[in-house]
C-alpha cells in the first residue's frame, strides 16, 4: 500500500483489464468492427490501453468520445435554465450510426468530477442529463451493437474516494479494489468469469422457472412488494447483438435482473447506499410507490434532481428493472461506496426507475406491458438486512434472500 | 524562468488567453450560440476556461471534441491499409450542423503527442487523415459559422519542444513564448490586436491595389513564381459570417495571403521551416512545380507523407494559398520553431497546397479559377533571405519584402 503503482504494476493492471474488457467475457470485439469508447478527462492510461487491446483483436476504427464534467458545470453554472435540456443532436447520431454499422461500444465508468456539481441546484442537474442520450437505449433495445460498462480507474475518482490517502496512494487503492473485483488477480479472470457466469444463469433459471407473480422486500425503512409480469424473464450477464455476437454488457456483473409490471409496485423503499448521477448525488433516498408510480420522493440531499429526472417522461416515475444481488459479490464484500452506478449496483439489490430492457420478458404480451421512458436509473435497496421473498399467485411466499444468501442450492 | 507558474501566475495566463479567444477579436462568440472546441488530452486547463468565457458571454451549449494522438497511434500501427482512409461519417455531420446552427468553432493548436508517430511509415501516416475533415472546410467556404484556430498549450507539447527543460520548465517558457505571441503582456491585449489588424490591413489594401500578375519568391534553394488572378484579394485577419459576424480565424495571425493561380506556379521551392502534419514531420522539404503542379518532391525525412498528401484528390497538387509575412511578427523574432502550423505559418511567408479560400478573389470568374481539394497544408518558405518581388502584366518589378521589411510605407 505504501508503494506507488505507477512503474510496472500498474502497466500491467491497465493491460490486463483492457484485454478483459475487449475479450469474449467482455464487450467481444470482433475483426473489422467499429468501437466507440465513451470516457471522461483522467481515464487515458485506460481509454489508450482498451484502444491498443481493440485494434489488436481486429477492430477496423476505434473513436473516443470524451465528456469533460468540468465543462459540464460551466453550463450548469451559466447557461439559461430553458436551455438545460438541450442535447447536440450529433452524439445521438454517432450512437444511431454506430448501431446501423454493428458496432461495439465501451462506456468507461467512473466519475473524475465527483463532487464537483455540489454548488449546482439539483433542479438544474436533474435536467442536463448530458452525457446520457436516450438513443443508447434504442441501439441497445434494437439489440445493433456488443455494448458494455466497465470501470475506467483515474486519479480525480480516486481521490474523492479515499480523501485521507495521497492521490498517489488513493488511485493505487482504486486500482487494488477494481483488480479484486474485476478478478484480475486470478490465474486465468477470463476463466473465473465464466465460472460466475455459470453461477448467476443458475440463479436466473431457478428464479424464472418459480414463475413468482411479485416479490416483496422487507427491512429496515422498507416495505415494497414489485410485482412481476406472466412472462417475466430473469437475466444474467450473457447477452447477445441481434446478429449473434455474444457479449456482457456490464463488468462486473453479479445481477440477476428481470422486468417489474410497471403498474403493480406498491410501498416503500429506502435506499441503502447513495445514489450519484448527472453528477449530483443523493443520500438517504426514500420512494413511496402507489400502483406503480414513485409518488412521494424524500432524501437528506438531492431530492429535487430525483423529482426533476421522475418528471422526464410518463415512464421515468415506473420500474423498468429489479435485480437482486447476492453476498458473493465481491463488491458487496468490499463495503466501498463507489458513486458509480456500475459497481455499487453490484453490490447490492436495486430497482431502476424508466425503461425496461425487452429481452427480460419470454412473450409479445408481456413486452407491450414493460416500461418505457428515456432514461433508466438504478438505486440500491439490497442489504444482508433486507430479506428477499417471493411471491406466487396463489398466495405462497418462497424465500429467496436472506442476510444476502440464496435460500436455494445454486 | 526558474520558479514553476502552476500557482496564480498560470491561472492568470489561462484565463487571459481564454478571454481573448472568445472575444470580439477571437472567434466573437455570441449570446445563444453553440460553440465547438475541438482539442487533444493535456490541454484540459485551457479548454475548461475557453468553455467557461463562452457560457461567460452567454453560449447555449459548449461542444468538446478530444481528438487522442494515442489512440491514432495504436490504429495506424494495428488496422489494415485500406481502412486507413475510412473517416467515422458522424465527426464531418458534427461540423456540418455546428454550421448549419450558425455556431462558432474553436480549434485549439498543438501537438501533444508530437514525435509520437516516428516510428509509422509517412505513406499510412498520409492515408489516415483524421482528425481534418473536408467538412471543416465546406462550412468554412459557406461562411455559416464563426471560426478560430489558436493554440493550445500543453505539457507534451512543451516538452517536445524544449527537449532540455524538466517538463515543469518547458511548460512555463511555452507559455511565455504563447504570452508573448498572443500579446498578453500588454495592457490592454485587444487593443494591440486590433492596432496589428490594422497595420495588416493596410498590406492588403496595397497589395490589392498594385494589381500584380504574379510574386516571385527568391532566395538559397528557391526560385519560384507564383501566379496571382486578375480577382486575386488579399486578405488580412478579419473575417465575417455569411450572417454578418465579424471573427478572426486565426490568432495569432501576422499573415496577409490571397489566392494563387493554380496553373501559373513555375519553378523551385525549399521550405524554411520543419512541416508538422498528421502527426508526422516533414525535413528540408523541397518541391518543384511545373504549370501549377508540385512534379517531384523531396524531403531529407517525411517525403512519402507528403507524396500521399498531393496524391489525395486532383487539387491537392496545386496551391491554394500564397501568404506573406513581414518580420514584425512576434513569431519570427522568437525564431522557436513550434511544429504548429499556426504558429510557424505566422512566422514566416508560406504557401498552400489544396484548397483556396473563396473570399480571397473579387469575383465570379477568378472564383471559378482557384483551386479545390478536399486538403489545405501550409508549408514556410520565407525568411528574411528571401526576397519577394512582385511583377506586374506588364514587365514590370515592384520589391515587396526584402530582409523581411515591406518595401512600401504602411
Amino acid at each position: 500500500m505504501s508503494e506507488s503503482r505507477n512503474g510496472g504494476g500498474r502497466v500491467e493492471l491497465v493491460s490486463s483489464l483492457s484485454d478483459l474488457i475487449v475479450s469474449d467475457v467482455g464487450v467481444n470485439v470482433q475483426a473489422g468492427q467499429i468501437v466507440g469508447i465513451t470516457a471522461a478527462p483522467g481515464m487515458e492510461a485506460v481509454w489508450r490501453a482498451v484502444a491498443e487491446a481493440a485494434y489488436r483483436r481486429g477492430a477496423s476504427y476505434v473513436d473516443l468520445w470524451v465528456f469533460d464534467g468540468h465543462v459540464k458545470h460551466s453550463r450548469l453554472t451559466h447557461a439559461p435554465l430553458h436551455s438545460l435540456a438541450y442535447r447536440p443532436p450529433w452524439w445521438g447520431e454517432r450512437y444511431r450510426s454506430l448501431g446501423a454499422l454493428a458496432g461495439a461500444q465501451i462506456r468507461l465508468a467512473g466519475e473524475p468530477a465527483l463532487g464537483l456539481m455540489e454548488d449546482i441546484a439539483p433542479e438544474r442537474l436533474g435536467i442536463d442529463m448530458m452525457p446520457r442520450l436516450p438513443e443508447t437505449l434504442e441501439v441497445t433495445h434494437a439489440r445493433q451493437w456488443n455494448w458494455i460498462v466497465t470501470p475506467g480507474p483515474c486519479a480525480g475518482w480516486a481521490a474523492r474516494l479515499y480523501p485521507d490517502l495521497t492521490e498517489a496512494a488513493a488511485l493505487d487503492r482504486l486500482w487494488e479494489e477494481i483488480a479484486d473485483i474485476m478478478r484480475l488477480g486470478e490465474p486465468d479472470p477470463a476463466a473465473a468469469w465464466r465460472e460466475r457466469f455459470a453461477q448467476l444463469d443458475a440463479v436466473a433459471r431457478r428464479l424464472t422457472a418459480l414463475k413468482l407473480d411479485a416479490l416483496h422486500f422487507q427491512g429496515p425503512g422498507t416495505d415494497l412488494r414489485v410485482g412481476l409480469l406472466p412472462g417475466s424473464l430473469w437475466q444474467s450477464a450473457g447477452d447477445e447483438t441481434a446478429g449473434g455476437i455474444p457479449f456482457t454488457a456490464n463488468l462486473p456483473t453479479e445481477e440477476v435482473f428481470t422486468a417489474p409490471d410497471p403498474v403493480r409496485v406498491d410501498g416503500h423503499v429506502r435506499a441503502t447506499r447513495p445514489l450519484t448521477v448527472g453528477g449530483g448525488t443523493v443520500v438517504d433516498l426514500e420512494v413511496h410507490f402507489l400502483e406503480g408510480r414513485a409518488v412521494e420522493v424524500s432524501a437528506r440531499q438531492g431530492a429535487g434532481l430525483v423529482e426533476a429526472m421522475i418528471a422526464t417522461d410518463p415512464g421515468a416515475a415506473r420500474l423498468g428493472e429489479v435485480a437482486l444481488v447476492d453476498a458473493e459479490s465481491r463488491i458487496g464484500r468490499l463495503g466501498t461506496v463507489f458513486s458509480e452506478t456500475l459497481l455499487d449496483e453490484n453490490a447490492a439489490s436495486h430497482i431502476a426507475l424508466g425503461a425496461a430492457y425487452p429481452d427480460t420478458v419470454s412473450d409479445a404480451g408481456s413486452r407491450a406491458q414493460i416500461n418505457e421512458s428515456s432514461i433508466h436509473i438504478d438505486f440500491m435497496i439490497g442489504s444482508p438486512e433486507i430479506s428477499v421473498t417471493g411471491l406466487t399467485a396463489d398466495g405462497g411466499q418462497l424465500p429467496l434472500l436472506r442476510d444476502g444468501r440464496w435460500q436455494f442450492a445454486v
